[in-house]
């Protein structure tokens, strides 16, 4: 496909700052492929670093939630805000770390009917709140979270990925950065 | 007032890595008293790096857009989001960059009445589709702000600006961070 | 500010009917000077009398609901419909009769935020529910006011301000009447 | 039936003030029955004498919009709020000033399907507009109009006809005044 | 009224298959005129055909759902799809199946307000969750169901209906069919 | 899976009626399983030959849109209506009738995203309207898919492909109907 990869310019690898080339050729190596939203964040180096450094601080933590967890709160908050990039890519990690080649579509689909926990259920119920702004939440449903074993870090972890993912969203939709192919496949 | 500053954990200053306390320490130097959501981040240090890292990137520039045409971004955009943290602070600082103690209200109530320029009235329009997801943004969109004078790096400034409030609204809404007392009267 | 005071023509105040002039004169000297909205309705006398005759009955009562709390109820509905005028006005009269400079800005932007009692913020909801319309209330909203205490006459009170002003944000957004600069300062 | 009038007091016709109760007597002999709101306004005859003045002022003119365009525009915008009360009270009323039995259910079900003229159908678009809040109107909603021919006080007329509704609406949704059932057959 | 049956082609009633024909006699013989359903449709007269077989096995049962209570589910939904063909064609057969003339208007207007069992407002309130696409029933959906005595044919036939005008409700709409004028003063 | 295929009873293939059992065998055998719908709808006999007798007049049908499009149309508006049953399991025939093994999750997330055609885009956008009801439906919306060149048959297969599919989509909702595991992976 020939599609570009963003509606702005997309700088040449070899002219970018160090860090930000190491970053994106590891990437390279370990999926054979740079993820289209690398390319376009290198536009501004120093929102790439914080773009990365944030993205980094919430889904490459071990405690907690599990990192499939992390990706299906990813998958369901992206596919309200109808983000083709984040749907698409983040729904192949999911699919990776959940070792389920259908989750990742029952979630962008319609969480309430996915192969997921009670428990899960509840995390992505409270999410899609936060995704849709947030303004109404209030005590009980931080008490429905708490009721299924979420502690304070991963209350915190749930809002910040969402919030996170928001940006993304809005990024990904704004800048007109389309999924890789390779995306599709993966995990299936 | 007494309420709390957040719905999880804020760290004493005293036990804060030295650059937020620094940070803090500066933002409290410059303005008489630490805003909330300062405190309320510092919770997890690496995500309070990347926030103000990714904020000062985009909202410290000079050139292109005025700075305070950045916050009526912000303001306007988070008054979509029910964001009460993000519409009272930062409305206290478009007043004063913008010189004009009435268009904070002005752009949070309703953009369309608001004592703005058409260009500062088609920026906002944009904003406010990319707030609302931006997943229906065309060429047309993006034309209309060619037409009003906005290039390729004002064009990723409200795109960015306008994504990295739609992070900081949930945050805020998620996490429970009311304004500063000190903001509401700020600038009028 | 030069910006015109309705779409419609407006009377000079010479040319008026007497109790019309009385009527203007007097919030005149009250307010130091002319809210906008008595100029753009004198346009239609009788519409400006049976305006201001329901608006007294239900605004300038002493007994039920204090004078703040109607107020806050103006303010609360008048940001659901981003009526500029209604939003702006109301809310310095909210500051004022509140004595709290900081409560228009919280029920405007997002109620469940705001620093009042859970018995207004319980009054405020209902209102909400009024104000998108009503036609989905049933017996356990009614229910939930009278548990808060309030009886027959404070939720005719309730309903009838919320409707009252269903009709004032239609009229100042549909005549183009804009706040008067005065107001955005006054009870700060 | 026996529904009750009002989900409040309802006085006795002897225990009002003359002017209300004149009032009264003169719609029972004209309609031969008296329609639910008189009697459920009664309650309070301050209101009551606001609400009717203002009714009269806008409903029972001559000139411009005529007696049945008037009705369109009550049956339209009070469809959108659900309001069973003046659906069907005023979808009666229509049909006799329209002398079309079909006019009614139609533009209260969808306006873009009714047997009405062009320039009818621009100003209940336009009325509708009000209807949802009127914050977005701009000039080349007041240009449409103009372009139907309508002049400066006719579109005064729509714009205070669809407010004063969306307060009718409220009150009859939130007292809880049922159509009296001799409305449903009125005209047909 | 010289308004066309449909935005396509309307069949001679002598060209068309056997089948067809005869049950478009049928109804004609039984309610003095064609519905326009039966001529739009019959442009393709494998879909006509599949259409009434569907429509007949759902509409015309004897056994649980009263006759009058499948013409107010299709009345209540059709109403929020705003087609004005099915409200207006099975407001009439409602009315006459209830033996009631004012109920197909309030179930169309504001079911909360009708004149119905509470059992009816049950089966509506779900029948309209899934006219607005169904995708967050529950076990709470059809538990409340069966609490008001639905049985397990009862709750298909009430979402089978519902999904079959869903249907029609769009065909109506996209074919361009309006009501034959006949229809509007039937059973009042 | 051991997920239930129907919140309702669901019939042996052995205690079908004969022409049930054919159609379910030979889709068993053309496709390696019985997809779940065939079994669900296998409850009511009458239903089932209707529901597929329509489908066959619509899907098979091969003058005019091509199959692939037909299938498009399926899966962008069965997204709206978070249908996981339609959106899977047309998916998969989307994805073998366009080989294309990524045009089915992008219509899915997001239409103007999507790989294809101006005019395709212009058909799905047409239907996305019929979907969610297509009462606003006028004149220039028939007359951009006239410009794209789509005649009279085609333009009748997309309102009634789209409606047919919104009764799918509230029947698979309402009974609860999984996809099939196998329609996952298939075209990928």
């Amino acid at each position: 496909m020939s599609q570009p990869i963003s509606r702005f310019p997309v700088p040449e690898l070899s002219g970018l700052p160090e860090d930000l080339r190491e970053r994106i050729l590891k990437v390279q190596e370990k999926s054979g492929f740079v993820p289209n939203v690398f390319l376009a964040l290198a536009h501004r180096p120093a929102e790439f670093r914080a773009f990365f450094a944030y993205h980094d601080a919430l889904m490459e933590k071990s405690e907690g939630l599990s990192k499939a967890e992390r990706e299906m709160i990813v998958v369901a908050t992206s596919a309200i805000n109808e983000c083709l990039y984040c749907v698409v890519a983040h729904g192949a990690i999911l699919r990776i770390r959940a070792k389920n080649p259908r989750v990742a579509d029952q979630v962008a689909v319609n969480v309430g009917k996915a192969e997921i926990t009670p428990r899960q259920r509840a995390m992505l119920e409270f999410a899609l709140k936060v995704a849709r702004g947030g303004a109404g939440l209030d005590d009980s449903d931080f008490a429905t979270l708490r009721y299924h074993g979420f502690d304070d870090e991963d209350v915190w972890d749930i809002v910040s990925i969402t919030a996170m993912f928001a940006m993304s969203n809005r990024l990904a939709n704004g800048l007109g950065i389309p999924p890789n192919p390779e995306f599709y496949g993966m995990g299936r």
